[in-house]
């Protein structure tokens, strides 16, 4: 259970990037590795689990790529196998409709906005990761869950601001600034142990 | 806080692996996000944290590489950049003593068992992950406390049993069985929630 979004500031919108150089294509590497940690478990994929990239980089923003793991196959958790299916997704990017580029992940060019306002219509609980948010563990969250992350440069006032009017909570971790990638396994983790 | 101890079962330890297949070289891609779990917060290191890969695949197992968060400078998360780390470390490993192949990154020919020895005579507190130990949430974990994680192939029957003689206790983290890196940023996690 559980959908995250992740919202890059300066992931590129062009599959021209190099898989060897992807800290060099705004911070790629943060949404390989926030893919891995939302959809992996040892030796499975997690059930029911949706990651949301919306990429905000040059040279088309913005791009949003979605991981599903009911449908995905042939994934593998290391990043630069990662970034091959999100090239793979940009270079099959059609400005006008939803693309599934391989099984079990879609492109389209939603913006974060309404990516939000779409899960919110859904009847999802929304959840904005914030160090100011109140303590996981006074959550149970129920299966329509949706978490929203930023990445290494955050979200920006304005952005925080269309959120109040959708989210359910901020959700904090503690007092401990995560990686965004961590903060997923978190999360994941967190979930985990209120239902086992 | 904490140290860690991966054991690799199937990581080269010879520095001509490609950066370009760190799967294809016995999995390094697991022993570079152990790393990045191990040592990172958002924008920062963490203080007097240890992680330690014990490669044990071909072509001259064991070797031991250890980065030390007290002293290690220009490195990045991701996992090519670990990775570049592990190569130099590699090229630069002596059979006779342990090498400082760069700041805060020391290689050395020790065995798993080695520094399972090491860390005992040193007065840490052992743990051993596994899914039939005790749960993480019942323990406080001292200062010198020492993980003890397998990768994806696990820990030999026979390793296990040579590990009985040293471990304070075995450790899990609740019914599902999360990815080697992942429980890294699980037991950081527990020990900040016990600390803040």
């Amino acid at each position: 259970m559980g959908e995250f979004l992740v919202r890059m500031n300066n992931a590129v919108t062009s599959p021209n990037f190099s898989l060897n150089s992807l800290p060099d294509a705004g911070r790629m590497d943060i949404a390989c590795r926030c893919v891995t940690n939302a959809i992996f478990l040892s030796f499975a994929l997690r059930k029911n689990v949706k990651i949301y990239l919306n990429l905000n980089g040059p040279p088309n923003p913005p791009v949003t790529i979605c991981f599903d793991t009911n449908k995905l196959k042939n994934v593998y958790p290391d990043e630069r196998n990662i970034a091959s299916h999100i090239k793979i997704a940009l270079r099959k990017l059609n400005p006008n409709f939803e693309v599934e580029s391989e099984p079990g992940i879609t492109v389209s060019k939603k913006s974060f906005e309404q990516i939000i306002k779409e899960k919110f219509e859904n009847g999802f609980d929304l959840y904005y990761l914030t160090k100011d948010g109140k303590d996981i563990k006074e959550f149970d969250f129920k299966e329509k869950s949706f978490f929203i992350i930023g990445d290494n440069k955050g979200i920006p006032q304005k952005t925080e601001l269309f959120l109040e009017r959708y989210i359910k909570d901020k959700v904090s971790l503690g007092k401990i600034e995560y990686l965004a990638s961590a903060c997923i396994t978190i999360i994941n983790y967190e979930i985990d142990r209120k239902k086992y």
